[in-house]
């Protein structure tokens, strides 16, 4: 099985053999020092301020996104955001449902974000911006310094969504000046699916998630916040991804994030490179890339079904696009450590045998 | 490491081995099928009725009881709590949050439930009846058939968390005419930490869930019922704990749920009976017991450091409690059909030591 998908991604031998053993009983000082040192290290890789509070939770990305926007957030204020694809729309859905205001940038699939466009909202009293650093439906990347300036001119609480981007392109929730950052266990981070996690700084901790009225228990971050200072959570963990987590983020470090990420940069370069002219297949170029995925353009075939023979005939996935532009756009991802530029000559030769059969 | 801790428990191996590999990717008809075939699977041990939906969260057994509360009920509902404990406070503080009307039986921690305490609630007009069929922080067990037939003579919605009870005692959603029954992924079916499975009626689906407007997008029952359609979660779900899920209930249904059941009861009966008179330790018979742990008296001991000793001593895990009941009780669970008769031995010759050496 070649994971081409933007999680699960294909994870590290030390990982998954993390994942087969006996899930230990987590209310012990030993389990607390585990998620001690995961903050630590998670806030380490981030780049967080000092004093940035790291939020565990137990849930997929979406729900970090919703909890974050819950607990950052209240009717009065007023957010833009940045909507080019799945899940920009997501964060509009989610302030649609909690009645936070929000002004929407709203991006065709295939058109960029411009930083003039932001002009218009100078001076005009939001208070909040969120964005999804990379927007995983089109891999579109979007120029953070441009983002980060306008909120810091602006005081506007900067919620970064870095679930696909992180470990892929160069982050620093220090320099962005961000208030929330939000990462998931099985992307970048190759871990099973299962945990999110958001690194929220000292101010919108104390003066936002502290004075909010959050409509909800399992996602109140001030509990989290709270039980975290002795190295717990206020409800049952996945303790596997949690061994997981404290594992990789060990290894991580030693090998130095700047080394990790270009080793992903590398690939994505070389899939981009090596794709062009041997194939039918090409790569649209709209608008900036993360390196965490390429979406690929596919003019002859239905892209739904290059994925399922793909997957059928060779154990390979690739990821399928949703909505309109699914019949002619799929994506390849190289989030994951463990893919090599074989693995990547392989799939280029193989979507050349496909433009020779012209399925 | 000894597990008598309720959750996570000792796992079979065969479940430890599935979570020792590679995360498959989850939007293919593949991973549909395990998904559907685990639905039909928890539906045959559940006993549920053949048109109920099995909503798969990703998130812990509070979140499944908060989403329930969120889906099942409006503000222009009234139920009853019964609060024993923990776990019924906080179906009480999750009323409260999203302000759900709610009358509260609460019950000392030693005291018993009497059914004719409802005697005060019949034709009172409740819309709902939230109970923890086994109130953990207990143990004790609830008179199912008793609730069961005040909610039917009432027309009460009635949710039953089975969290800890789910596989120890005999449960039948059809005979108990639940709308809603809650079970998590490390308690009784013993697999990794991170899902949460609700089971509900067609009658409260279609005519709670669909027809209120859930402040929530993560736990919006309604996508997860019409993704369960072909198989899919709206999210990404904990793909590895999916595939332990499916893996386990093969083999449970194969042995039969009664079999199963009894084992559990026999081990804990087994544990009870050996326990008395060959330690100080001794045993409160203020409440039926439910065979999924066992509440122990420390007389002469602190409660939190005879489980502090048995675990840097012995590698041994008891549970401890939370709160006024923390100096002087601890909890032994039995959820696991891993342990053994000797398992249970060699615990109480331990405890026996202790008492003599008088820690």
């Amino acid at each position: 099985m070649k994971l081409f998908t933007p999680g699960p991604i294909a994870m590290d031998p030390e990982t998954i053999a993390l994942g087969g053993i006996q899930a230990q009983y987590f209310r012990t000082p030993e389990f607390s020092r585990i998620m001690l040192d995961c903050t630590a290290m998670l806030k380490t890789v981030l780049n967080t301020p000092d004093d940035a509070r790291m939020i565990f939770l137990t849930a997929s990305g979406t729900a970090a996104m919703e909890a974050t926007v819950m607990n950052l957030f209240t009717p009065k204020d007023k957010v833009l955001i940045l909507s080019g694809g799945t899940f920009g729309k997501r964060f509009k859905q989610i302030c649609t449902i909690h009645k936070i205001p929000f002004k929407a940038i709203d991006l065709e699939w295939n058109e960029a974000f411009r930083p003039e466009i932001l002009d218009q909202f100078e001076g005009a009293g939001l208070t909040g911006f969120l964005v999804n650093m990379c927007e995983t439906s089109t891999g579109q990347l979007y120029p953070m310094d441009a983002i980060s300036a306008f909120c810091k001119r602006n005081r506007c609480c900067l919620v970064v969504d870095a679930i696909s981007s992180f470990l892929c392109d160069p982050f620093s929730m220090k320099d962005m000046g961000a208030d929330a950052v939000i990462i998931s266990s099985q992307k970048g981070l190759a871990l099973h699916p299962g945990m999110s996690f958001v690194a929220v700084s000292k101010e919108a901790f104390e003066e936002r998630c502290a004075k909010n009225e959050v409509r909800s228990l399992y996602f109140r971050f001030t509990d989290y916040g709270d039980d975290m200072v002795r190295g717990q959570t206020p409800y049952t963990p996945a303790v596997g991804i949690v061994n997981q987590l404290n594992e990789k983020l060990s290894r991580l470090i030693k090998q130095g994030i700047p080394a990790y990420t270009n080793g992903i940069s590398e690939l994505s370069m070389y899939f981009r490179k090596n794709l062009s002219g041997k194939t039918q297949f090409t790569i649209p170029d709209y608008y900036p890339l993360s390196n965490c995925l390429t979406p690929v353009f596919c003019p002859k075939q239905n892209a739904r079904e290059v994925f399922a023979l793909l997957k059928d005939r060779y154990d390979i996935y690739i990821t399928p696009c949703a909505g309109e532009i699914a019949p002619f756009l799929f994506r390849v991802a190289h989030m994951s450590g463990q893919l090599t530029k074989q693995d990547i000559d392989e799939l280029i030769n193989i979507l050349r045998l496909l433009s020779e059969e012209n399925v």
